[in-house]
């Protein structure tokens, strides 16, 4: 579908529960207890749970695909920075803006602007993505 | 522990197994067929099932949390391009480089290059990773 600079897709806010960074943890391998042991975390200097932030940054991955289809996690460019932890029961919604679509070689270089909010205020996430889409030949 | 410019550290080859890859679509929500029906994918473009982009992403994170700890996952800058589908059975190693290390205001700023290749030859994502490491005090 044709796409155009200017355009802001959303996600829904979604709550962070620890049952999705368990299934997180086990699906990637990482069992940091930072995300895993809540007398740990408290602790620690967080003071609590914090998800794993490729567990956010996947929020964002989702709506990029939703958006872009496969063209996105095969052949995407993403440049992001990590800017506050994300605890359980913080929600978060992922915000894709495109800012540019150029047409390079028969394909559209669309670069958007990413980030993601938790509660509705605080940036977690902020940068950019870059996705190439083949040019679909038009039928006469 | 003390880093230096010129290390390297891989992590280990991993198979990526149809397991894995439905318990990354279950804790990411991205259920693509792509990604989970073998007839689906394999009249697609692609041949067969391709792991998401980000699970292959979050080996490279794991890695870079061994090394670097939280301050990775909470304060860290990525940036990266994906460059070739992953299929099931296919293995893949993460390996990271430390390219340059800069004190700027009580912080060690580290900067990596980041890769991941499959079955040992063809890139799959490569990048850069900066992280941010407080400067422990010295004791006198």
């Amino acid at each position: 579908m044709q796409k155009n600079v200017g355009e802001i897709y959303t996600s829904n806010n979604i709550f962070i529960k620890q049952n999705q960074i368990n299934k997180y943890a086990e699906a990637s391998g990482d069992n940091n207890p930072i995300h895993l042991d809540e007398d740990f975390a408290q602790k620690s200097n967080f003071g609590g749970i914090v998800a794993h932030g490729m567990l956010i940054l996947a929020q964002i991955s989702e709506l990029l695909t939703s958006i872009f289809g496969i063209n996105w996690a095969i052949n995407g460019h993403l440049d992001v920075r990590f800017r506050r932890p994300v605890y359980v029961k913080d929600s978060i919604q992922s915000i894709i803006e495109i800012v540019s679509i150029e047409l390079k070689n028969d394909k559209s270089k669309i670069n958007c602007k990413v980030s993601c909010v938790k509660n509705n205020d605080d940036l977690v996430i902020v940068g950019t993505a870059i996705i190439y889409i083949p040019e679909q030949k038009k039928e006469n």
